[in-house]
């Protein structure tokens, strides 16, 4: 008599590249405590290259942004409200808080996945943004 | 009693890449006006850098290409039937012309998602082709 | 009375990619005969370049393995279990053989869809794992 239906369709996507790992300054601790959640900033400092992991999560952050289809993001913007985390099998997974996460609730956006690549100076991400 | 169905499903994806920005020849008029729209080219001339404009969509228009997942293009067809130009939030939107569009009819793709991302010398491309 | 649906939803992304298609030990008979099968190797030695063939495949297999989800693969983890070969347009088609696509049935995954590219020293893959 009923049907239930889940459905899920792409709402978008989004790929981001940094060339040089380098260009992303995980030296700078402004820029770090800008843009990173404490959990990250424990995680990245934890790995064996630290520079290679921040750089990959801040390549993620932006392919994730790029993903929600939201306009440009303004100076005020907080990346840091896209925090990503390893799960229970230390792949990424993205929590989205304050006006990424409003953003993302206005366009029914329930799950983004993303999965991150790094080598020693590329560092490449891919984001999907699925709603129901 | 009835109940509406509207699901959407992975048709195909692509990735594409240029390793340096330069292979893609945009400085060559008619390699441009063969495989551009005039809206894109009006485009691409208007940003900072218009060769990396032009380069990151030929990028995009080879992704697009294989997400539709037909078979290799010959010498006759025309990557200007797949036009890209950026929505109102400044996201890359595909129009679909032509042979590309007669493809994806046929296979009852509905939508493609596409992100472009260049650096100084790299673009990459990923495009996702939905069904419903 | 009755409403058939078919709904599809991802269950997971990967993208892998390597800088230097040299920095696949292709040239290496035991790692070719350990990760690959019999069918991808007749493939890949066939094609005008088989280094960049046989390294675009190995990124290929490290992006399908990401969007299974699964724990780190171990030491004794099979990448000849994730078979990428052409299908009838040229495109990379996936079949998953023993725990691969033991993990992928536990999953619900249905489909894998893989997209390729490679320049002279870069291989960029981006996989997705559909569950139905």
């Amino acid at each position: 008599e009923e049907s239930l239906k889940v459905t899920s369709s792409t709402a978008g996507v989004g790929v981001d590249q940094e060339e040089l790992i380098s260009a992303v300054p995980s030296g700078n601790p402004t820029f770090i405590s800008r843009n990173f959640t404490d959990a990250e900033i424990a995680y990245c400092n934890a790995q064996p290259s630290s520079s290679a992991s921040f750089a990959a999560r801040w390549v993620g952050k932006e392919a994730v942004f790029k993903s929600l289809g939201v306009s440009s993001k303004g100076a005020g913007a907080a990346m840091k409200d896209i925090e990503i985390l390893p799960n229970e099998n230390g792949a990424p997974e993205v929590t989205l808080h304050g006006d990424a996460k409003a953003a993302a609730d206005t366009k029914g956006i329930q799950k983004i996945h993303l999965s991150l690549s790094h080598s020693d100076t590329i560092a490449i991400a891919f984001a999907q943004a699925s709603s129901a």
